[in-house]
């Protein structure tokens, strides 16, 4: 990990974190802390993006770290349902028990609920400044049907349809279940400035096709215990995967491909955005 | 009914249901089917609210439909999951299968998650108007973790305890709940003008109490064909309610002095609120 890209997103974590721990620290109740058991132990890939895009554009950090926060928390969300027994059924995430094991189902679904309910919240705050609504109007529509719901919607259809999904149909899930959040986090800062979103968002698209590709590559060859989850269930369920249409080599290939055209999108910025390239390589160098 | 009052409610629910159906009818996916089926059918009260708080602000029919059918959005979205085995466990509402028996758990869940960020993206619609940000801000309050889903939480809490609620706590747990909701619909004209929504505030504080007043005496003396619902689980649960902690005669009394108090809350609008009276008086007048 290139070390200028390492301590920036560790350092986006940690403010992303605390502001999320701050703004759930005055409630009292179970499903306050099986909220904040959600957001906590994650990378914050998608609240440094926020961050990063910010900064490009003139942003500042007080501003910004807001909606990087809601990001993060819209991301949790969407996690914690994810795992619950009518869903994936995941015991374990991020090397921990999940918020239905660690609490119960109906504190799960509450608090995904309300991690959602949040996310606008800290999108909404009058100090992201004069663009907030554009950034809730955005984010409603990168996680709803037409977004990453609509990509787990397709996913669960995916199971049991009869064939399994060619590449140009697993290309469009993923837009929808991992990529819309993704981009939305690259573009948050220049629709915060109102400036032109449109070469973050073709560094975001590229980006998130790697990043499912590179989650597709870990489920084969990552070490269950590093990425603190359970691994080959993909395979096991007989899904079609990037790595199961394209083949090891060629998903590697492809992926590399993309962080190349990543990479590309960002020369309106120049040097400004070597940690926005340093990110890209990231994703596919990672093991966890 | 109030023949002006019965005719405004109908006609607020045709508007916000077309309004949803026609948002939902370009997605070909069955969560989106299970969308329309989770806002289908209801009486539409938090959306009237929004056009007749509207109305008496001067802000365009055309603009607070928006809000409205959001609303109606984020109701549906509760109840879908409120419905979910791990939580109420019903299999019928507004006298139709629940979402999660119609199709399944896991749609049911994606289907809630969806309708809560559609209930945001049309409250941030542009033609919203200029203050489309603070309806997203008071909405995600509302929803969350310090309202509704806080509410939910205090509910479910209640229902392991040693002790059942006192009147406070249930107040409380009301004022969450179904209060914070009512609120905000009966508010929302209000916000979208700029003006000052107190009046509309106390309004709504009163009738959402005494809304949950008269769903406890339902729940015990309803009719379960009309109201299209399970009844009297609470009773049989051994939850504590205004009914089980006041008895039937005060419960009736109270929710009939929170309707005056209500009414009273209207009167720096006059004649112009008379819907919004008679709105009141329906509430606790209704047998469904």
């Amino acid at each position: 990990m290139a070390e200028g890209f390492g301590s920036a997103l560790a350092q986006a974590g940690r403010e992303t974190q605390a502001l999320l721990r701050e703004r759930l620290a005055g409630h009292d109740l179970p499903v306050a802390r099986a909220m904040e058991h959600g957001v906590m132990g994650g990378k914050g890939l998608r609240g440094f993006l926020v961050l990063e895009g910010a900064r490009l554009h003139g942003v500042t950090r007080e501003a910004a770290r807001l909606p990087a926060a809601g990001i993060e928390a819209l991301h949790a969300y969407s996690l914690v349902h994810d795992d619950l027994p009518a869903m994936d059924d995941d015991d374990l995430r991020r090397g921990q028990p999940t918020v239905h094991v660690a609490w119960d189902e109906a504190t799960a679904i509450l608090a995904g609920d309300a991690l959602q309910s949040l996310a606008f919240e800290l999108c909404a705050d009058p100090a992201v400044g004069p663009h907030r609504a554009d950034l809730c109007l955005s984010l409603a529509r990168a996680g709803g049907i037409a977004g990453m719901v609509g990509g787990q919607a397709r996913d669960i259809m995916a199971e049991s349809a009869d064939a399994p999904l060619d590449l140009d149909q697993i290309t469009e899930l993923q837009q929808g279940k991992t990529g819309a959040l993704i981009r939305w986090s690259a573009e948050a800062g220049a629709v915060m400035a109102g400036a032109d979103a449109r070469p973050l968002g073709r560094y975001a698209a590229a980006l998130g096709l790697a990043f499912q590709i590179a989650d597709d590559i870990l489920d084969v060859e990552g070490d269950a215990e590093k990425m603190g989850k359970a691994l080959r269930k993909d395979a096991g369920a007989g899904k079609a995967t990037f790595v199961s249409l394209l083949g090891l080599e060629a998903a590697r290939t492809r992926a590399a491909e993309l962080i190349e055209t990543a990479c590309d999108a960002l020369s309106p910025y120049g040097a400004q955005a070597g940690t926005l390239r340093d990110a890209a390589r990231f994703v596919i160098a990672r093991d966890n």
